[in-house]
């Protein structure tokens, strides 16, 4: 357990830090900065040798204005009023008392003189997927999950004073608890056995006495962070004193290695048995007579060839393992996975959404876009683009057209051709310099400023300067 | 055919006249306004005597800025830009050219760039529910359904010049057409037979020589209008010196009497057949041995004494029509078909929506909204509820949480009782004027009191006075 | 009521009376005589007029043996020792103690050792749809349907001494129970209302109190018949003293005229609609707002005219009513409902079942069939084919290779030229005579040849003789 | 390739074979002496030492009905009359002409008369799956299953002297081409490539040209035997001097090793990840930027890190593969595959089947089943159960209700306790040997009676002794 308690700890306001952000010219710098204002004053590195996914860590600032702008009651107010939020889909109703964890959502829009009347009856509200509501919390949350190459989530709770609205129980993502107003008791547990460190599900409730002891017990107060990692059993409870507003940023759910293995395993088998006769084989004539659980106390020589067999096959499949495309099928799903960029003010200016071609008095202005030999051109973003290869073909995948309701678009891309392919890949290793069109691997010219006007477009790249028109 | 040519018809600037009609409290009369301005110096009276369902006419306005701010290109840019249009769903990219007509759409995000490319290209672009993305056309369709107590929705197109995007058909809607830049020639056609006027579905793409010769040829300018009823066949080209970009606002799809019986007949069968033994009795015993097509030319009397009771039973279904039970069902299906009302200051500030109950500071304040006997209430709009019976209850249907999205949200209703079904039903027929509380057809004070906080909190009602609280 | 009561009824045995029905050239006729049989000694003529669908009647033979060979407990033992029932599917288990109706159906094959565990514990078995499993019951009913012009269906019940099956109930069928052994005590009850008489579904179980007093009480010993029509409930349980083996021969299930109409409706608006354009004008712009339950109690001058136009047109409804294609639709859903015949030797070795085309030491014998102008056919059953007109075209829809088990098989149809039609209705209206092939109506001999080699083909006709090849 | 050229072989007729094999008592011995004659003169034990899966054989007999019995053109012509074969579904029509593959089925029902037309026309025959309308065939091949320990298919083919039906191409099955009447010329060829050895796939139609030469050239006659691997081209094309009617069949699709593997890789997987908590650590920060096909040419020292780490986990895998679930997953799939057993008149009389239990004039005779200590069992055939642990729970799988038509049938099982595992586990180690219920080893003399009563009612056992009643 890691417990940073310093007196004076000022963080810069969001606002401000979020305008110095813009500045960095790298999104995955950007990130990193991002992530080293969440856990300040834990360096990253610390942070990521000595405390992610090994043990709990609260980080106290006595600044109850640290995260301030990030989100606020006040914010959540405003979401019930003006969209369209649905009780059980966009928000939860819960409590927990007496040992019993209920949920009382209603069914329809959730609208504020129905939610605040739970609220005043002592029931804590939970909004899924805020960012859906919240340009801040989405700007937020698109730059950190870069930082982690997996999906950023966010879920915000707001709780009466002297309630509990969830049993304990553990979660199957890296957990950071941001208090954003007032205060909340938290009580933090190990994992109960071996099996249950770094779970790949969620746990059930817990009740009390299943639980052991905790080995953190914190009042958390606004600016300041609790981290803990999946497994590690959880319970918060609001004094009497105070009410609380806190949201958990949640990252890494099923991003271990054998999540990798699952995409991993059946390729390599495919290619093993397209490759190599001996997976092609027929299995022996009588094997269901000496091998099957029925079987398996029995005392016969070839239930130790057959498995041996077995064994040796597996062992040649590492040879077969095509570890780079299982890799893409990862990062195919976090391309999914991911918000959508929120673009700058300058981003949108050197790129298609705010590309001087327009309409004006009855004519298209500024179409022939002069992408020129000299044109210098970038990716976007860092994460935004992942070249895969699927059957023959190269696909490109990105995130910019994704929605801030997850999954409510289908994964986005389109197919390229291999000489596009290493443009684009060109493009990918460069970032975040600025190349010339001239300097992309291809062979012509007219190749060059096709890709380069092709990933324009579909608003993948921006140029260095605003593309003038002739 | 009605032509109207004045010279200096000048009319109101649209953001005047949506401020006018945010006072006008009576959301029918407010209607009526809006559908006036469409249609003037036409009174909306002659108009639907003489011109609707009957014959096309042309309005000239010789004042280009008539419907000015309604839609424009550069909304259409700004569209583009900022919101998520993907071709074939929202936008179409179309052209006839040599009798052929064709669609162009590729897959994806409609991004300017792209979609300029089309444009300069010679194809014409059509925006589909275009009030999806500009809160103008959403705020003025939402009052002009209304006016037709059917739904209205439009599509916008924008073509360049020199050429024509459709092919000669007729739709199965009645059709205004807004020219709200440059110009446009259309030629509109007489339905081709009698079983074509007033059709129920649209036709298919026509050749020239299927067409006849038009009855009305005219170039619109810019603020003028050009309505004709579902079977006309209609064709617009734009003239060389001119693109055209024109609203096309329809209405009355499936509106017909005969639509209305498709809910009433089956309704009325089941009534006829609950309530009397004649039609439950069996079908003659050798009845498939004299009747059906492979008898019809049999010489039988038994042919003319089964056709004898079965139009006796048609007659004695009449007495058993629900007529109003079948409005209902139309009803429902209008409530599901509408925008959602966009809501003004004063509605919001005196409606759920600006109720004073909120978060402050930790607590919830201004909960116990101060609902008594001289609350003076009345429905927020005239068209947004609709009570009908289903079963044994009583439903309240409702279109406050629909989608600008045609059918994204399910019919949204909830069940109410007996009682608080005559309360709604005073609030309706009370509508525009305010009702206190007490003047609600309920028992006792606490039950008037629940259904008007009831209707407070799904947001249908709104209080003549901002609500105190205690 | 009706009660026969005769000492000495002595009725043919079961396989002489399918022998000589086997005789009847006629298979309407043929049929007629089954159903004689069915209720001897009341005619069918007195049976149809005095008795069906107007109240119960109980035929008491004295005969044990009048229905020997439909059915036994030792075809039903055989059965479930060969044939694949399944619990649930093909066979229930139930009981009704104490006023308590139960199923006891468990997983998977029903075979005997099982199910008669179940008996010997007191549990009445229903099998289901038995004619899938028997022959002559196949024969029974596919003979029966086309007496009553709907499907005949049944169920076995076995019940044992002292016990009781099931709940009191009514049905949605005409209901012939033949005792087949053993003795069974029945009571029928009077429907409790108007609007239980003749009714279109079953009931659900009642309690002993909801039922008043029996119209009918008997005790049927072997040979007897008791028939009640839909609506009437009723319940039978066994002596202590004997048990008991019926079956309930069923037809009539929505074979009404309301049944009809529910065809007739649709497809006289959509005929309305398509060539009256009073149908297909748009209903009053204003008539939400006082037509509708809502406004129901409203005085509003509007409302009379509107109900007073929509009655209107349901009055000229009737003018547009496609009776025969109405009937057409039950008769096809009749087909569908169909078993296939059981064809007799005879059928066989006149029609493609029998056809002598066939293959013979490596060679296709007889391929070369002599239909010849003189060469006489007829439909191999009158209830077999339908002709049908749908959209443009005309369809023959048969039964001839429907499953025994109920609607496995989709229907079967398929269509046939206008010219082909004519000789099909030639062929249905000259049933039972047998008719040259050149007396169909058809231009040319080779057409009236083609026609007649189709239909063989598909195995809808005989020929007089069987067919000679050259 | 193995060709046995013999003048004077002479096999036993079918029906003796059948009745012999019969007495057989052991289930796995019969299917073995069923094979040998199937491949005679060769043994069983040279054949899968030399030829399975290696190379085509041919066996020439000089005995026209050595395969006498199995099946001929008269049973193709009877069941054709008798049983309701579909186009498509049952019967393809094909022709091979010109380099030309085509199928020519019609829709509905193939009677006689349209399809020895196809045939005079030139048209091949094949009947799929005609063990489920030919005893003799289900009978056949449900004994070949259990030779095999996976699926044996089989397929008819009648071609028309002078025709080809079949485009060249291999199958993903091992294939016995037995020869049941005429002649047929056969074409076999290698497979093309290394990968195409043992394919688990069938390949499409091959242009001639794609094939190289024959390794294999031979006019098979009736009485003779064609065997190939899959992988292997083969085409068959009938002299002008005669038709051929043979049937192949078929065995070991989808067989092999890595058949195998695709069941036990999730499964080893899964149990590796709850194990050990190496698999269930967070994949590093920042695999995605080094790692993915994009990355694959980067010189970066974590990417050999992460490929090492990689195939540690996978070569860790196998420690944890279990072996027999996934064998059993491969029985379980096998035993939804089978034909039920064609049973005996001994086993009938043995088992549930022809239990003495039965209804007698209105009694059930013989109930209670004496299953006493000393009664004796087994199973009635070797391959018809299977045990399977899922979950926490033991499923024993079976084949007795199983259908002739290929997966007609869900899989069929049912849960047992773990004493009554053991019990099931050692009838199928005693297997052939009856046993006693009291050497059942359960721990009380009514379990052992209850689990010998279940299997019994079930209808997986057989008594040695028909059992008497009390």
């Amino acid at each position: 357990m890691e417990c940073t308690n310093q007196r004076t700890l000022v963080g810069p306001l969001l606002e401000t830090l979020l305008a110095e952000l813009g500045k960095i010219r790298n999104s995955r710098e950007r990130a990193g900065k991002l992530f080293e204002w969440l856990v300040h004053p834990i360096s990253p590195k610390k942070f990521f040798s000595e405390i992610w996914e090994k043990k709990p860590a609260v980080i106290r600032r006595h600044n109850p204005d640290y995260y301030k702008g990030l989100f606020s009651t006040l914010e959540f107010d405003r979401i019930l009023r003006d969209d369209n939020v649905q009780f059980g889909e966009n928000l939860d109703v819960t409590s927990y008392r007496n040992g019993k964890r209920e949920t009382h959502n209603p069914q329809g829009r959730a609208l504020p003189f129905a939610v605040w009347d739970f609220y005043k009856n002592g029931c804590s509200l939970r909004m899924l997927n805020p960012q859906a509501f919240s340009a801040t919390l989405w700007n937020v949350l698109s730059i950190l999950q870069e930082q982690f190459g997996s999906m950023a989530g966010a879920n915000v709770y707001l709780t009466p004073a002297g309630t509990q609205g969830f049993a304990p129980h553990y979660d199957d993502i890296e957990a950071f608890v941001v208090q954003l107003e007032g205060k909340k008791h938290w009580r933090v547990y190990n994992p109960r056995t071996e099996n249950e460190v770094l779970p790949q599900v969620s746990s059930p409730n817990f009740s009390q006495n299943e639980i052991g002891k905790p080995i953190l017990e914190v009042v958390l107060e606004a600016g300041d962070l609790l981290y803990f990692p999946r497994g590690f059993i959880h319970q918060g409870d609001c004094l009497p004193s105070a009410h609380s507003l806190h949201i958990t940023i949640s990252s890494y759910q099923r991003s271990s290695w054998g999540d990798l293995m699952e995409k991993l395993l059946p390729a390599a088998l495919q290619l093993a048995v397209e490759d190599d006769v001996e997976f092609r084989q027929g299995l022996p004539l009588d094997y269901l007579s000496y091998m099957g659980v029925q079987h398996s106390e029995k005392a016969d020589v070839r239930r130790k060839e057959f498995i041996d067999k077995v064994k040796g096959l597996m062992r040649k499949l590492v040879d077969f393992a095509p570890v780079d495309a299982a890799v893409d099928q990862k990062a195919k799903d976090f391309l999914h996975d991911c918000l959508p960029p929120l673009l700058t003010k300058e981003e949108k200016s050197t790129s298609v959404y705010g590309a001087p071609t327009r309409w004006e008095n009855g004519n298209i202005r500024d179409l022939k876009l002069h992408f020129m030999g000299k044109t210098k051109i970038r990716l976007l973003r860092q994460g935004i683009v992942r070249l895969c290869s699927e059957g023959e073909g190269v696909i490109l995948y990105h995130t910019v057209h994704n929605s801030r309701v997850y999954h409510k678009e289908e994964p986005k891309s389109f197919e390229i051709e291999s000489e596009q392919a290493d443009a684009v890949e060109f493009l990918i290793h460069s970032y975040p310099k600025f190349v010339t069109v001239d300097s992309l691997p291809c062979d012509f010219l007219d190749d060059r400023v096709a890709i380069a006007k092709l990933l324009f477009e579909e608003g993948l790249i921006q140029t260095k300067e605003p593309l003038q028109s002739s």
